[in-house]
């Protein structure tokens, strides 16, 4: 149920009508007319040939939905108006057997969401109609193709009669006439299988395929809104963040024929190359075809320009050279457009009888690469500013440039060859189905899905594997469109395999593979190699660095990293940390060398057992920081506390236990009994962060020793390379700061006195409690930093166990309870207003106290945009997701500006 | 370290002197002087004879402990001053070896801690001084006795010289000359005895004993301030509740003696029995002794009162008796002082050479029924006011009276007799020590201390036992005041217990008992029994009925309770409950008839088998409700929708798993795997509360269902007998509760139709997540109350899981980071606010929204307060706690008026 039913008057508009180089709707009225409706619209306006039409509008689908499934009243008044101004405008009229306007019926959300939307061509066709359309055509074989695929596709769509009925049917009529191929069927062939179509229909659903053309056109009306609720498109808008409320519009807009014979076609283009940006016009078309024919992959597209065909070595002519005059008019066009959108653009359009239609505009998905070089260039070309250049680029689509390449030096058997459909390099083992890939990436088994073809069905299975390889399709097919929009690796038309989804086998030649062995694929080549493939770090120089450095000089947080190895702080450092905002020490006691000693202090039960203990890991840790120190040399370094509970330490195996009670001194019931005794019902609650510290001090002062005296080491050598914040997590209570920061300061004076250097470092907290949150004010006399830790923060605020959320967050988000994973994207109603509150008393306290987030939020855009309109110093997160923050960071300073311009 | 070092002037007055009928403090100075200095301060100030005496404040303490353990300079002048001011008073002079000055040091918290800190007496004698006493006194046997006294204390509380060592130079000297008794011992033995006795001091410390008497003045002093910091005195802080910043006061005051002679006497006395409250004069005294020797229970004291003695079958003469002009002043002394407090005292004498001296008064501790007693009586006699007698008694001592009493119908076979010392019985296994006592009651064994006698050390083994039982000491020893003020049964002075510590046996003449063996003891008779003795409900009038209908009238608060089973809300009810606050419907689950049912509900792994098991429990659950609907007929019952995680319900035994097999029609394994599916990480964040009333709808249905159905039931039969109010756990989301409340009034207007009866009802929610409480003005939009679930949400904003918390919190209470356990009183610096927040916000959006409490903070005092300061419409609490709440609400409004009162 939708909270508020809306008052509307008698006089709301639902139909916006476009054609005839005029047009009701523009660009800017996304929201109302759905994408694909407001360009129809705009390239209308600019005087483009755009067949006719009208847009139902997103209000309609709200409306339909608050009103159980009904149409407002004032509709169909409406609709019928703008079909009269077509009628007009085409000089045909809708269900006149004579001279009959076909009109095709399509989806159209704010949000581009391909293929997730159903189609419907050819409507308008009935028994009478197809007479005139074979007539007024002179191709009655065109005529009856039309009609039963019209048949099949409505049956399909409005009224649920599954496709392989169909399929069927005709596969009964070519055996009959023994020929083998669709193209082969005879006009009079058609006419019948579209008459035995049509009986299918009357024994599936009991009733006749409609012959009004208006039923037809309302029934398609409603499918097109219902589909929105189908599983496919909530996968859709939950994998992109689209919200239900924002409903869809419809689409009808008079039918154009590319497949009336050979001076038609129709294509796909792009205004520059989607996966590298560079400024070629880039496209595929296909002669004498309808337009799904292009993205669908059944056939092998030829490209549009003869460079790329040259390029490509591909025989098959260009329609540069195949229909030249066409071909300037769509130069013409694809260049205002683009001069008009100021964006790279992703038209359709349908030459028919050598006459060019624009079908659709809209800004073109984009490669991390492309976005960053499209962006940087148009720059350069001033067609855009910085800022908006910035606010471009997804940050998230940023770590498809992070992951590594292939190796250049690694051996590699190349076994086949596809499509470069999406860059970047994957190995996996193969699966056959989206499902496969699903469950085994749940078991962190890393997969490549091989597929036939893909389609909607398959979104989830490619969101969970690695990469994608198809058979069929080409560039702008599925598969690719979908892969290059989730950063995904993909090669796509690769002929040479032969799939069964049977005995899940995938046969290239000779060779056979199964389903379980392993294959690298490199989107970036098309080439496809048997087993895993080394990679390599790639190199982020050119339009990343320029973009990196736009987005720096830009944004006012800084960038963080949580890192705690020496290869994590090298790797984030080159990826623009500006210091480390985490570094959890425990991750520092599992090294084979120091565990048993680690184990050894669990096991003592007092405090001259574990301070011996202890004594054994000092070095180890003092030698971790004294490299991190060097790292980082001049940036601040946040060192966390020992955090989690003793018993994540405990041996496990017998020989293990046995270890441990040799080198502490005491026999294996011991050691399994202190197991016991640690064992905790809520670990996550239990006896952990600076419960520890208090409970058994001589583990932090080891610690804190050990921060100090590596810092006097690299200070001695080379001057104010160790930057300290010493950070105590999971406090609660300002007694315990107090407690363990005297007791911190203690030690640095002692070291500082010893080593003869002087020491500056910071004391802080984590705040991780809601208790902690809400007593800032308090905390804040004794900490000098605070760091958000929004992991944990976000399990207590909402009382949810990140490990145990499974068995019922999924339900969460699909229930719409949870729009979004709040482990993903900050709960900012919640555990943002502790965040909030913390920081104001804080600063209450402590003006200058410095602000910070290091739970896995600090790489999320949402979470960064929310924390630089709170007002932290900084965010950090994961080494890889450094470039996505400071590019988010950069887009949060640009809203925020134009935000409160707005507001001046 | 303490915060703040608060700075003084040099005009500071760190001492103030009495003395003489005159003082420089009085009563209501408690803060500064302690409860001791302050009332011998208005004692003095009354014209009653008060031995001459200085206090030094608890702000010297504070600073004591804010400066490394120094005193503040002007310190040691103002002590010199009041010295001399005692000096002239007395006529005598301090250390002068001639006419010496003696003093007793003793310390004087702002509460009252009897038995805690440690005391001097003699003070004052040196080699030379004992001589000067001997001829002032003329009996040197008395000098030598009291100088060998002297130094014996004096080493073991100041130089930490173990009295043992003393007591075996005793002995030995005993045996030397031949005797038993100490009183055979001469002036001579006991002159050599103080020598041996200084040599010992030599021998342990290195130095000899201090000679200087100012020496030994300073030196007590700061003995008193260190007791402050020591093991018993934290312990009894925090059993009480008393902040360690409070500091203690220590009082100087010129020696009287009670051991002069056979015209001197020691005494202690209550101005109206502390047991039962009737208005006698009641006390003991003994002849010739000190006065530690009546409350140290060593010589089995004597009545003050004729008609006591009498009453207690006593041979021993009454003072009334043996100094009848002595008697009667006291008696006019006491009147004056019950008459000036206004309260039951408690007071301190002796009788030196036929003089009366008060050596304390202070407001008597008493059992809980004589607190209502002497309340409700005083309002009688007009001395107070029905407020005033309501801010008299401690709600908590109210549990006192709410436990069973011995069945007077039950055979008992009375094996000892003791002396009545504190009402009310109880029954567990023996155990010889405290250390025993804790360590069984952790493991929830009910047990009975038996002691010769106890002492401070033993104070936390009486915390955990059921009831105390000693062999020797009176009714004002320390088992029986300490006993009474815990409100545990206890018989002390049971002079038939032969009791051996090693061989933790009890012998009754030719019986013998041991460790482990059941004993009944009944505090209000001083009966103890063999084995196991049945008891009964206590019966609630007179007093107790008079003092609740006071409160009733006065708190604006209700008071409900929390009940599921018919026996608690019957019980509370009977003790007032005004409805129930929270029906917990799990805890019906586990019912042998219906466990299956729930196990073949958790096992089903789809809806249907789902429905088909819960199905099983409607017909139970609704005669639930409808069972509770008729007890609390007319009064509001709270229902709770299931709240545990399922795996709480799953079987653990092969038995159980097999029925559960059997019953689902499923085998062993898959009830195996179910079971480790739904195990958690962390149970307390996991899949429960309304969690599960979303994963699984058809569990909340049936509940709804048996809940309306039942209400139909009954109100059918006796309209308007169930006020049903449904309560939907753990909600963190408004869009949780929008969904569940949906379901919840579909099926109430589902039963409606069906039964024909219109039903009322309110739907709320617990508030146990910080996120609930930040977003109560959106949730408020759906629920129509508010219930605060504290125990979750102190887990969840303090981080701390309950059943993992005594691993620290222990620690954490010690080390004064929390001043009391968060479980037991509310957090209300964190908690607290989020309960204010909730409230405000639930308040702006609902404006007549209830709010009221149901965690286990329900029914702690303090926390009562803070609920009625909070303005909340109830608190609810278990049935035993339901008087405590009673009482503690109007006190809380009392204090509320007259906190306004001065506001105004």
């Amino acid at each position: 149920m939708y909270p508020h039913k809306r008052a509307r008057d008698n006089m709301t508009k639902w139909v916006y009508s476009f054609g005839d180089g005029k047009a009701e709707g523009k660009a800017d009225m996304k929201n109302l007319l759905g994408g694909k409706g407001a360009n129809l619209a705009e390239m209308c306006a600019l005087g483009l040939p755009v067949p006719p039409g009208l847009t139902i509008t997103t209000d309609v689908c709200t409306y339909f939905y608050q009103n159980e499934k009904q149409y407002p009243k004032e509709l169909e008044k409406q609709v019928n108006d703008a079909i009269a101004a077509i009628e007009k405008t085409i000089g045909a009229r809708f269900g006149d057997p004579s001279n009959p306007l076909l009109v095709s019926v399509r989806s159209g959300a704010r949000a581009s969401m391909p293929g997730m939307m159903d189609t419907i061509l050819n409507l308008g066709l009935n028994d009478e109609t197809v007479k005139g359309l074979a007539k007024k055509s002179g191709n009655a074989r065109f005529a009856y193709d039309s009609y039963r695929r019209f048949i099949q596709m409505y049956s399909d769509v409005v009224l649920d009669v599954d496709h392989y009925h169909f399929e069927e049917l005709m596969e009964l009529k070519k055996q009959d006439r023994g020929i083998e191929l669709d193209t082969e069927l005879t006009a009079d062939d058609l006419k019948e299988l579209s008459d035995s179509y049509k009986e299918k229909v009357q024994e599936e659903t009991g009733k006749p395929f409609p012959q009004n053309v208006k039923d037809q056109l309302w029934g398609a009306v409603g499918a097109v809104f219902k589909s929105w609720m189908n599983h496919r498109a909530i996968t859709y808008r939950k994998m992109y963040d689209i919200p239900e409320e924002w409903g869809t519009a419809v689409n009808v807009q008079s039918m154009v024929f590319g497949n009336m014979g050979d001076d038609c076609a129709t294509g796909v283009a792009f205004t520059r190359d989607p996966s590298t940006g560079e400024k070629i016009f880039y496209g595929e078309y296909l002669v004498n075809a309808q337009g799904e024919d292009v993205v669908a992959g059944i056939r092998t597209p030829q490209s549009i320009t003869k460079a790329a065909r040259e390029r490509g070595g591909s025989k098959l002519p260009s329609m540069e050279e195949v229909m030249p005059a066409v071909y300037q008019q769509l130069v013409d066009i694809y260049k205002k457009l683009e001069g008009h959108y100021k964006d790279m653009q992703d038209i359709e359009f349908t030459v028919q009888s050598n006459k060019l239609w624009m079908l659709q505009t809209r800004n073109g998905k984009r490669t991390a690469a492309a976005a960053l070089r499209i962006a940087a260039e148009m720059v350069e070309e001033k067609l855009i500013t910085k800022d908006e250049a910035l606010m471009r680029i997804d940050p998230a689509s940023l770590d498809q440039l992070l992951h590594p390449t292939l190796d250049p030096k690694a051996k590699k058997e190349v076994v086949a060859k596809g499509l470069p459909a999406s860059p970047g390099a994957a190995s996996g083992t193969i699966v056959f189905s989206a499902e496969e890939a699903e469950a085994k990436a749940q078991k962190k088994e890393k997969v490549i899905l091989v597929r036939i073809e893909t389609s909607p069905e398959d979104i989830h299975g490619m969101h969970a594997a690695q990469g994608i390889l198809t058979a069929r399709g080409g560039m702008t097919s599925h598969a690719a469109v979908v892969a290059r929009g989730m950063g995904k690796p993909c090669v796509s038309g690769a002929g040479d395999l032969q799939i069964s989804y049977d005995k899940k086998t995938l046969k290239i030649g000779k060779l056979e593979l199964k389903q379980g062995d392993t294959l690298t694929i490199n989107g970036s080549t098309g080439e496809v190699m048997l087993g895993l493939v080394p990679t390599v770090q790639p190199a982020l120089t050119g339009n990343f660095e320029q973009v990196m450095k736009w987005a720096d000089d830009t944004r006012t947080l800084k960038i963080r990293t949580n890192a705690e190895t020496p290869l994590d702080a090298a790797t984030a450092r080159k990826f623009g940390a500006e210091g480390i905002g985490l570094c959890r020490t425990e991750h520092m006691f599992f090294d084979a060398e120091r565990i048993i000693a680690v184990r050894e202090m669990i096991v003592s039960k007092d405090v001259e057992g574990r301070k011996k203990a202890i004594n054994k890991l000092l070095p180890f840790q003092r030698k971790d920081f004294e490299e991190i120190f060097k790292i980082m040399h001049g940036l601040p370094v946040t060192i966390r506390l020992l955090d989690p509970p003793l018993h994540e330490f405990l041996p496990h195996t017998a020989q293990d236990i046995a270890d441990v009670a040799k080198a502490a001194g005491v026999d294996i019931e011991t050691v399994k009994h202190r197991a016991q005794e640690l064992h905790e019902m809520n670990p996550m609650l239990g006896h952990r962060g600076c419960r520890l510290g208090i409970s058994f001090p001589e583990i932090y002062e080891m610690q804190a020793q050990a921060i100090f005296e590596a810092a006097a080491k690299v200070n001695k050598e080379k001057p104010n390379t160790a930057v300290i914040e010493v950070m105590i997590p999971l406090v609660m209570h300002i007694k315990e700061l107090k407690t363990l920061k005297a007791m911190i300061v203690r030690i640095a004076d002692e070291v500082s006195k010893r080593e003869k250097v002087k020491l500056d470092y910071l004391v802080g907290t984590m705040i991780e409690l809601p208790r902690a949150a809400l007593r800032a004010g308090e905390i804040a006399e004794e900490a000098e930093f605070f760091s958000f830790g929004t992991n944990d923060l976000t399990q207590t605020t909402l009382g949810i166990s990140r490990d145990d959320a499974a068995s019922f967050l999924g339900t969460y988000v699909e229930k719409g309870i949870f729009e979004k994973d709040p482990f993903v994207a900050i709960d900012e109603d919640g555990v943002g207003e502790l965040v909030a509150i913390a920081t104001e008393r804080g600063r209450k306290t402590r003006k200058d106290i410095k602000l910070g987030i290091c739970g896995e939020h600090g790489g999320n855009p949402a979470t960064i945009h929310f924390c630089h309109r709170t007002g932290l110093n900084y965010v950090s997160c994961s080494p890889y997701r450094v470039p996505i923050a400071r590019l988010a960071a950069a887009q949060a300073a640009i809203q925020n500006k134009s935000a409160k311009k707005k507001a001046a």
